[in-house]
């Protein structure tokens, strides 16, 4: 079963409230588990949303803000009590690992685990993750301090067999893999089968950016183009302008703004500045811009694919 | 009104669970609040407990484990975002401070308030704190990194006017200040009047001790003898003991028997292990040594003393 799904741990700005975390999300593509951002408390919304620890094998910090890190050192040690063996890579500024060293340092603490630490650079985009499936790509964005969003891109999926045109064309097990690739059939005869009588059209590439925390920019379009879902923070609305442009944050129509030019699928916003006890203005405020938003909430779940 | 509570915030061990937040305390002296420890999560609990953070002058922290102090750079900020202006002070570990101040400078932030950091000895116990009230002094504790306790101790107090007393006597007001401290009241004319004909006995002067983490360590008995209320961690039960002795933890039947030595009136135990789903085994062991022992769960406040 194919998956790609984004869960919110946190959609607080930096003073987070009873009801809304600072910012955590779990990216699963395919039953592999990214961690994107460590707010104060992620260990415990993990918990809180059952997800095995285990199951987490990436880590990227966006920057270095409290809100977005103060939750990796306990998590790291927690997987380590928890008697974690697997390699961890951690992916964030180079400062990032001083922070680290400096908490194992003075708690004269280790880890049972290899933890890789890769750092990233903030000062332009770059692949940072690669396998046959998947690309994570950095975008560089404008805050009071470096920070980077992280796209995550599909490569291109391979044509899927249809296991009655195989059985009515009588293909040969050993053929089956070079059909995946598009090639058509040549039986042991000499006959050519074409390909699309043996197989189905692949499934779309998803892809998913996040872009927290930063001020209208659009010099992510490039980076961003296209996505199926694009996170944006939205931490002000319009009327809090200033405050946005003072703090290097975004509108909640800024967001939709980046959404509709990115021609993204979906939006979601997230962020929020404590002073809004209700979100439905800063809803309302995208929606108008960019119709297909939702709110990030802690424990939503956005499904971008899911099939069989 | 005076009054002394402890305000259990977590009693967690080193990895917490959905119920059960790391270590965290909030005492109240007469309206004053001291922050003990400051484990991940405790700017969320001292909002779940409506705790105005602008309240809180002093934290200490016990040592530089991280459930004991991973919260604090979250809860710093915070107050700051919250517009505090009022002088905080921390005690701890002096390498608490490189901690801080590695966070602050690569997360470029700053705080609107002072903040005094006092590096507390963590060889020897003494007083880190006093004022006409109240003393705050160390405990050194036996852990697998320097850790003291606190041992918060009201100064005597002074006797209790006698309204009808005075009324019947005719003292005079600028005498009566005199009164509290003991001294006999002289009139114009030349009569004494015997100072208890015209006060009450002062109020008890009550005292708590935080005592996390430790292994079981008699040296701690002097310092805190005949305390009112003792918080000892007990992480284990004794059927675990190999395990508390390998980590520097805690039974609770060893907490019980220090409660016991040290005269305590009541015992609280905490830093459970995560391996106790239910906690009536701790509970029991303890009492079968010390009976008046209470579990120090989250949002249970301990009145030591309450009166008008």
């Amino acid at each position: 079963m194919s998956k790609f799904s984004v869960l919110i741990l946190g959609s607080a700005s930096a003073t987070p409230t009873v009801n809304r975390n600072p910012t955590a999300q779990l990216i699963n593509i395919n039953h592999h588990y990214f961690l994107v951002d460590c707010g104060e408390g992620t260990q415990l919304q993990l918990r809180k949303y059952n997800i095995n620890f285990n199951r987490i094998h990436h880590i990227f910090i966006s920057h270095l803000h409290g809100d977005h890190y103060l939750g990796l050192m306990g998590l790291l040690q927690t997987m380590h009590l928890l008697g974690r063996e697997k390699e961890l890579f951690v992916y964030g500024p180079e400062d990032l690992k001083t922070i680290l060293d400096t908490h194992f340092k003075y708690s004269k603490s280790f880890l049972k685990y290899p933890l890789q630490f890769k750092a990233v650079d903030m000062e332009q985009s770059s692949t940072i993750f690669e396998n046959d499936k998947l690309t994570v790509n950095t975008v560089v964005l404008k805050h009071k301090i470096p920070c980077t969003g992280f796209v995550f891109r599909e490569k291109p999926k391979t044509r899927r067999i249809n296991p009655k045109a195989i059985e009515k064309y009588k293909v040969p097990k050993y053929a089956i893999n070079k059909l995946k690739s598009g090639t058509d059939f040549e039986s042991p005869e000499g006959e050519i089968i074409k390909n699309n009588l043996l197989t189905h059209d692949s499934l779309p590439s998803y892809s998913y950016a996040f872009c927290s925390d930063t001020a209208y920019f659009e010099e992510i379009l490039p980076e961003i183009n296209n996505v199926s879902l694009l996170y944006h923070e939205a931490t002000f609305l319009e009327k809090d302008k200033k405050l946005a442009k003072k703090t290097l944050h975004s509108t909640a129509k800024d967001a939709a703004t980046i959404a509709q030019q990115a021609k993204a699928n979906k939006l979601i916003i997230g962020h929020f500045s404590n002073r809004y006890t209700q979100l439905t203005d800063l809803l309302e405020e995208a929606k108008n811009v960019f119709e297909n938003t939702e709110l990030a909430l802690e424990g939503k779940e956005f499904n971008i694919a899911e099939s069989q």
